[in-house]
């Protein structure tokens, strides 16, 4: 059987939870907390060297990290992943840029609300991370204008990355409900057969 | 043909250059400097909304951006892409920890020694952004202490991906000569067929 080691808080955690739901995959649950800094353990970086959850063991202990990584590896041979060329690196692109411009703003935003204190550094880098989720925010909002799903007309692994944090966003301070198209595709999402909600509180 | 619309300055971009190389893709190219902002006018956010090079244009107009999307799609059926489900993922594993661990703190870093002047939210993110630079730089030379390529034994779209910034990392103030591994690495790399260097300075 499948192992997800994961902090239920975590939207990158939930990516793989939901899309293990949709698939209706059996699986076994580890919780690793980031708050009380379980991914520094030597035991589980011996695990996974960058310290960060969540990470999918396979049934012959191959170790599989990075959220999206995992979403491509289960996603495989279903719908959730498109098998034309060009519709399969549309599904990545936007999952590189969740990576890239969304995530590091609108998750680590609403992470730093659940600490106790940020230092310096972190304050100083609030009103940028702001500035960038919401161009973010508004991106999406202009593509869902056009479009009920990210690529190719059908929810995928691209839907799933970006709606984890998306949905949630308004715990980093960003009001969803000014990008009414956002609010549409986030009600698709969760009229999904299968879908499963985010605990947000751990 | 293909149309890539990028900067030379661009590690993100040297990606794209580099894999055509090793496919001996002929190409055109469209210089739009970062450092003009010229990815911030209006001709060039009709063509891409999200602001940034590399872009990929295809024969049929299809607008792909994205640098490590844009990799995925052409380097489809060749060896630089395993086709082994495992390994794809594994590919796609180093590609976002790549854009999430490694450029953020590495690329940035040159990029912001390229610029005249830095601001003071900048200037506050500089040690966090070397930290987190030196513990990348760490983890890739403890890897290629049992690897000679990140993924199945051969070079792949992973190590193209995390050569580009790797390579000109002492830009950004990094030591490369404090990882071994990773010169002898980037040693491979160049002795490839068909490689091309990183034009370093615009």
């Amino acid at each position: 059987m499948l192992t997800l080691l994961d902090d239920p808080i975590s939207g990158n955690g939930y990516k793989i939870r939901l899309l293990l739901a949709f698939l209706d995959t059996p699986y076994e649950y580890r919780t690793v907390s980031v708050l009380k800094s379980e991914t520094r353990t030597p035991e589980f970086l011996a695990i996974s060297r960058n310290g960060k959850i969540p990470v999918l063991i396979l049934e012959d202990g191959t170790v599989l990290p990075e959220s999206n990584a995992i979403l491509h590896y289960l996603a495989a041979g279903s719908s959730w992943l498109p098998s034309d060329r060009l519709h399969h690196a549309q599904v990545l692109h936007w999952m590189f840029w969740e990576q890239y411009s969304h995530e590091p703003n609108i998750a680590t935003l609403r992470f730093w609300n659940h600490m106790p204190e940020l230092d310096a550094a972190q304050k100083a880098m609030i009103p940028g991370k702001h500035a960038n989720g919401l161009a973010a925010l508004k991106l999406m909002n202009d593509h869902l204008e056009r479009h009920d799903w990210f690529v190719a007309g059908a929810p995928t692994i691209a839907d799933i990355a970006l709606f984890a944090y998306t949905h949630v966003a308004e715990e980093g301070d960003f009001k969803l409900a000014d990008y009414p198209n956002v609010e549409s595709w986030i009600a698709r999402m969760q009229g999904l057969p299968g879908f499963v909600p985010m605990e947000t509180e751990a």
